[in-house]
């Protein structure tokens, strides 16, 4: 007999993590170095922005005095010390005023996508996604929830734009109950940033079919293009019920490795739900009490993001330049980490062997790893994410270069 | 329809919490202070190390250099760094060598227990838990895992000592597949250290049994009574496939809010099932950052954990002197942060329904909080947990004063 349970074994089988991620933690260990290893590995299928350490470790390691209190259990949806910090930050992006007690933080926000959707929604139940997506909602939803996500493909062909209709045709054709939609504004992996009137069809859609909306808003602050963020949180006078925003210091603070994720939501239920699983997945008070000084800091903040939004601009702007330069086609981001390449004439079929094999071939002769469109249920095959973030911005150059020579080869 | 899924309104119906917990976190906003709040609650029923601030808040305050890799994605079982550094330090008390791949670390020992029974044991099967028990077994493995737990029951008759036999009738007579025993070592809530002879025969019958073994030594360090520590760990010349050990820094390092805890197993598909999970209880790479460099710093390890002894050791000597002054039963411990009253005589009858009159009595006349032996699975009413480390030493003392009036009156 195993030694693990069934559910265990089918964890060995099938890991969670999709192949891409398995090549990258595989090549992580031989980076790139323009000196010392300049065939080094170059990871562009992470969305990490890399670029910003400078002004973050020593937000993290000055001294500070640490109140005995920190070392001690406290409420598991996170101290009401560090929601107030949060309470008093989060109204510049979602537009709103928000209380500590509408706030639940966990180690990351994929532990609070995954409890979130756990209180509401129950085994076999559909959520909708539109795609292109970001390529984790899948483990997220369907490993420990046991969920099953319905894709609203749009199509290439189209700019990737979403309609009523194709949300309503996903609605009918999902043969479950569908408990909500999850929406990600900036998107990933488009890089787009959402207008007051994409929005406003969005969430009336949501509560006219009666279901959970979810906004992923994780990329609200880094935004580097003219077009400015727009919250749903913001279009309504209430939240309500059923519209439940998640947030995180993993994106807009460059700190994926700190688990901090927030949830704002104004269901008292939900909350309460939430609370009752969260002591399995809480985040460090020690890491709490650091990102509440920092974020009390105001005048820090501002500088940061304005830092931010500069580096992230000149990094995607290098990028496409290069991308250009090339000869690859791309579609241009205004917000996020990455954007998206269109390799679609570099496929030896429209297949998504043809995109597998493909995404193999720039791996083993570029040494670089792309978010192959498959992990993202592109509607299509032939296109890759590329975060231009997650490297130093002479490194993501050499990457397209890299890609270039075997494209053309 | 409501706005949560079924398992969401059975987390707010029934939350995983128990009773004498919400109760505790009712009353923590209104804490005993000598001289602001005289009569404010004071809490030992939470098993928590409150006498080493002193030493550990320098530590995390001091000033440090974070490196960048902090900041990001790292592997999500523990940084290689951090496992090293707990494969230097956890040898002192293991009594064996251990490779820091053998090892993960988790947001604290209640999400490497949830992990660990998530792959080794399917929704339905069954764990053997002596009792009396740590109370918060029940909802690691049942709330999430969906895990049977049948309790071993000892009787004070007896000592609450465990036999072969004991564990050869909870096997016989669980009426579902078992999957493991787990066992505490040092005892909660007896505050008991186990000798070689006594763990030979707990491993021994789990091996004959083919079952797993997961090993609680949660409080390997915090002992303070002449009986050395003897880890399971230490007994055989492998741990092999189906031997686990968990510890945290929670209760030796007095550090619950930290959420940091850590597997030690040889069993690489274990490990490699965990993994795929892991990514929803990651520990924050900051916090890892911080402890590891604590682990580093062997003299202060010495230290601490000498001090930690003596204040122990201080901390029981005052509170049983105060029992003994009021006549309240108990037993002795030498190990954790608690210790076992005997309330049986205060009982008006020996029913678990007078025993939880009692624990309403005393938090409402003492507003002092004990855990109450039904929560510990204890196998009559009336015995009660005290945490006397939990409050200043002066504070126990204090509680005591409460309870005897309560008893009393």
């Amino acid at each position: 007999m195993s030694s693990l349970s069934g559910r265990g074994q089918r964890l060995v089988q099938s890991p969670p993590a999709a192949e891409y991620l398995r090549e990258h933690f595989a090549r992580s260990p031989a980076p790139h170095d323009p000196a010392l290893r300049p065939d080094g590995y170059i990871p562009l299928c992470v969305a990490e922005n890399k670029l910003m350490s400078d002004l973050l470790c020593p937000q993290l390691g000055r001294p500070r005095q640490v109140p005995a209190r920190v070392l001690g259990y406290d409420a598991m949806i996170g101290s009401w010390q560090f929601r107030e910090a949060l309470a008093g930050f989060l109204p510049r992006f979602l537009g709103r005023a928000v209380r500590p007690e509408h706030l639940a933080v966990l180690a990351g926000a994929g532990s609070v996508l995954e409890l979130l959707f756990h209180v509401i929604a129950d085994p076999g139940d559909a959520v909708l996604v539109p795609t292109p997506s970001y390529a984790g909602f899948w483990p997220d939803l369907e490993t420990r929830d046991e969920l099953c996500i319905v894709p609203v493909h749009t199509s290439a062909s189209t700019g990737f734009r979403l309609t009523p209709e194709l949300l309503d045709s996903a609605l009918k054709s999902a043969g479950r109950r569908v408990r909500a939609l999850l929406f990600t504004s900036p998107d990933n992996p488009l890089g787009r940033v959402y207008s007051r009137p994409e929005l406003e069809a969005v969430l009336s859609w949501a509560e006219h079919a009666g279901i959970h909306l979810v906004m992923d808003e994780i990329y609200a602050l880094s935004v580097f293009g003219p077009q400015a963020f727009v919250s749903a949180a913001s279009l309504r006078p209430a939240l309500g019920e059923r519209v439940h925003v998640v947030w995180a210091f993993s994106k807009d603070f460059a700190a994926s490795g700190l688990r901090a994720g927030v949830l704002v939501s104004e269901n008292a239920e939900v909350l309460a739900a939430v609370d009752g699983l969260a002591y399995w997945a809480c985040c460090s008070g020690h890491t709490q009490l650091v990102l509440g000084e920092m974020l009390s800091d105001q005048a820090w903040v501002e500088g940061y993001v304005s830092t931010m939004r500069a580096r992230l601009g000149s990094a995607q702007h290098a990028v496409t330049r290069a991308l250009t330069a090339s000869g690859i086609p791309f579609l241009p981001s205004e917000a996020g980490f990455f954007l998206l390449v269109d390799l679609r004439r570099f496929l030896d079929s429209p297949s998504w062997d043809a995109e597998a094999r493909l995404w193999r071939r720039l791996v083993e002769g570029a040494n670089v790893n792309l978010t192959p469109g498959s992990a993202c249920r592109i509607s299509e095959p032939g296109f890759m994410r590329l975060c231009f973030a997650a490297v130093p911005e002479h490194t993501a150059t050499v990457a397209v270069d890299r890609l270039a020579r075997v494209l053309g080869g």
